[in-house]
């Protein structure tokens, strides 16, 4: 065995063991009896401590400096490439730093969640300032003098920096809110009308799964009270949630997991339990959400081909034709939450929370003066006031549990998307011939090939300019929302 | 901290790893997506391998060598007890000989099922051949000079010993093979008849779970392939399985998973991921299994109960009346198969299987020979002779996967429960009137007192002999035996 065959195998159980920890997560949010919340906190925290002194462990340091990566296949050298960058991240971290930052986030996302039920931000800003105080130490710890949140970025979309996202959110702003107020100056579209049960949701969830791609064979669909994926390799599980009032909740939902989903599953093979086993990064997945969910699942020939199946499982789909339908799916309204926003305003959220978390964590940002600059920044980009915490500052959870850097790559995502979906068209001129008869083979193989299967073998904005033949940028989205939000609102 | 105290740390962590083992066991025969199980097998071998390496740290014979149990109150003995004893069977079996049997035994189960299902002894006999001979060295190596198959039993059995329950069955054996000629020499009565569908019987499973006692908020009840019981603590899973011509399969399968689901949940929440927070040995699980099962499940009382219920949930009970359905509750039949097996066969059907592993581990009887043993013995105890090697030989998975000692504890647990059963009903005179309400409270209430609480705090026989006020031994199981087929069958 050499040095590269050992870290290895080493590596190889680590993947396994964090599977276990995904199978745990899922269990938690979907089939685990109600009383059993304490003793699973002490479950997972038993295996985050067998997982976190595996990542950093000592042996792992011996291995890399043993290894020549000159001499490996691309294949054994993206594997190095993960390892030795979740190394570095790992011995940079103060085990101490690491301990607190575990036990604080777990007290905090409790206080915020009774914050938000109270509507009382008092309650939450202690807190806060201690995970945002245990960040900037982190992010400091981890950033060897260059950016810090750049530092923390790099966690979920590596290689992107602050300044270059800060920059192309800067472009894309203007014409985003210039398309809001645009499109909610003129008339609004009727939302659907109805009465759709459960079981029919459910039964038209797993057939738009299966015919956007997902594998039952290897994967699972389930309800949470957020919809999420876990899982990877031969064992990917989505979930969703039902309203009866309103189908598209369930329907989008799920494909927007079967994108996540997919990718897990149309990985190489030969990469399972590699590093290179997942996707690659939180913005090239969520771009695999977006394309399922937005671009294939909202156009209008998808729409029509669901309209028909609607009124055959309800017996009615909540509007009054297919055109009605496609309106109703793509209502643009104005709204204070972000998972509940469409295509049009989604950006502004993920923008503002951007810029707000990057001065929190730069320190040009007081935790004390949040809550007025969310409001401030709400207003002008949204046209509408914040009316009371949990419909703002106090809406996602990401915060109390030190998510800091997470929320660009949604953004990120939705550019990938769009630059994912200009190349998807140029190859396949006749998709909306396929979409309209419910057929999104053809997309889903095309993404398969040129973006799901490579995993992590190319970093992330390389695996989308393989793909789309250009350098990702914003300008395929911004086209697209125009043009179809345009369209839509004949403005 | 004191080495007791650090000690206690680790076991803690060790006790919840263990769970999230379970847990992995049990999504895999509930939930886990066919396609999975290659990946799962990865997972698994990761987990058990951190497990294994955990019960076997050096660190523990250093704690275990500073602690002096003489200065520790009773339920800080009893932990040591159990860490004594378990960490003592880590360390003299040696590395090389637990990964042979974990891969020779894998392999095993594979040929196992392919000969069954293909009845062919011969397939199985040569890797069987080198599980025996490995459990051997196990056993030679635990026992220290003493008797191997002891050595082996104890895992599952602490402190008994084949002289004493072969002795046990020597004598029961008698009296059993006498109570089932006389039973089978009359008249049959009828099994139900009718189409209990499915829905109806998983209702009635949960309804019949929680009148039992059964805590859903700290539990779930699910279908598989095998009933089983996983978990402890405030996370402990049952499952059944569903026979749409044969509703007792689900029923019965259901109360006895119950009764050891039952006894996780009762156990002292203090005991919680310490060894003291698991049943405390195989006998006495079986014990409450048993007893809900059968002396209190397959009552006249309770089957009137449930037979008014059949009727509500069915619009028919499948028996003209509460006579005849108690008969066919409790119908002794023919049959080559264990699971399978009544009240009046079951405890033969182990007491041969424990005979000839025993000769198996002890070196008297070659694996060549085992098939023309269980043959000339079955046909001696059960007076038909074997049609084939899947209802021979070949039906149990046991000795595929090296479970030898495991056999005697299922009679051994019907030995509890008839002790248990006499003190119970001797403490609670009334307990008819209640069952035939459907109330086991009354009875459960006493079994938590007296034996379920405990977890692992007393010995196994020592924990039935507080419970009943009297040595443990077969006189009560015999007594009841024969006193409720005498009259049942008029013998």
């Amino acid at each position: 065995m050499t040095a590269f065959d050992d870290l290895m195998a080493f590596q190889h159980e680590t993947e396994a063991l964090a599977q276990v920890a995904g199978r745990l997560a899922w269990d938690q949010e979907t089939v685990m009896p109600r009383g059993a919340a304490a003793q699973r906190a002490e479950e997972i925290g038993a295996l985050e401590s067998v997982l976190h002194a595996r990542r950093a462990d000592p042996r792992i340091g011996a291995w890399l400096a043993a290894i020549d990566d000159s001499g490996l296949d691309p294949v054994g050298a993206a594997k190095m490439r993960h390892i030795r960058r979740t190394y570095s991240r790992a011995v940079k971290l103060p085990e101490k730093l690491s301990a607190e930052l575990a036990r604080v986030t777990s007290r905090a996302q409790g206080i915020w969640a009774e914050a938000r039920a109270a509507d009382d931000v008092a309650h939450f800003l202690p807190v806060l300032e201690r995970v945002v105080g245990l960040k900037r130490e982190e992010a400091a710890a981890l950033a060897d003098g260059g950016d810090p949140y750049d530092a923390l970025m790099d966690d979920f979309e590596p290689d992107a920096t602050a300044a270059e996202t800060g920059a192309m959110f800067d472009r894309m702003r203007p014409r985003l809110v210039m398309l809001r107020e645009r499109v909610m100056g003129g008339p609004r579209p009727a939302p659907l009308r109805g009465h759709f049960p459960e079981a029919g949701q459910m039964k038209l969830a797993h057939e738009v799964a299966r015919h956007f791609g997902y594998d039952f064979r290897h994967g699972r669909l389930d309800k949470s009270v957020h919809p999420f994926t876990s899982g990877a390799g031969t064992d990917v599980r989505i979930t969703t949630r039902v309203d009866e009032a309103e189908p598209f909740n369930c329907l989008y939902s799920t494909i927007h997991e079967v994108g996540h989903g997919c990718y897990e599953q149309n990985i190489d093979p030969a990469f399972a339990l590699t590093p290179l086993g997942n996707g690659v990064s939180m913005g090239v997945h969520e771009s695999q959400s977006r394309i399922y969910e937005n671009q294939l699942g909202r156009s209008r020939a998808f729409t029509g081909w669901l309209f028909s199946r609607m009124q055959e499982v309800f017996g009615n789909a909540g509007a009054a034709d297919p055109e009605a339908f496609h309106a109703a799916v793509n209502r643009v309204h104005s709204g204070f939450i972000r998972t509940e926003a469409d295509e049009v305003h989604y950006n502004l959220h993920i923008m503002m929370r951007f810029d707000l978390e990057r001065q929190l964590i730069g320190g040009s940002l007081d935790v004390a003066d949040l809550e007025e600059a969310w409001n401030t920044r709400f207003a002008h980009d949204f046209g509408v006031a914040v009316d009371r915490p949990s419909n703002g500052v106090l809406q996602d959870v990401h915060w109390s549990v030190g998510l800091f850097g997470y929320f660009p790559t949604y953004a990120l995502g939705n550019v990938y998307a769009g630059c994912l979906n200009l190349a998807l068209r140029a190859a396949l001129p006749d998709l909306d011939d396929q979409l309209a008869q419910g057929h999104t083979e053809g997309a889903t193989a095309w993404l398969k090939e040129h973006v799901q299967r490579h995993g992590g073998l190319y970093p992330p904005r390389e695996v989308i300019e393989r793909a789309c033949g250009f350098a990702p940028n914003e300008g395929p989205l911004l086209d697209y929302l125009d043009a179809k939000f345009g369209a839509l609102y004949g403005v």
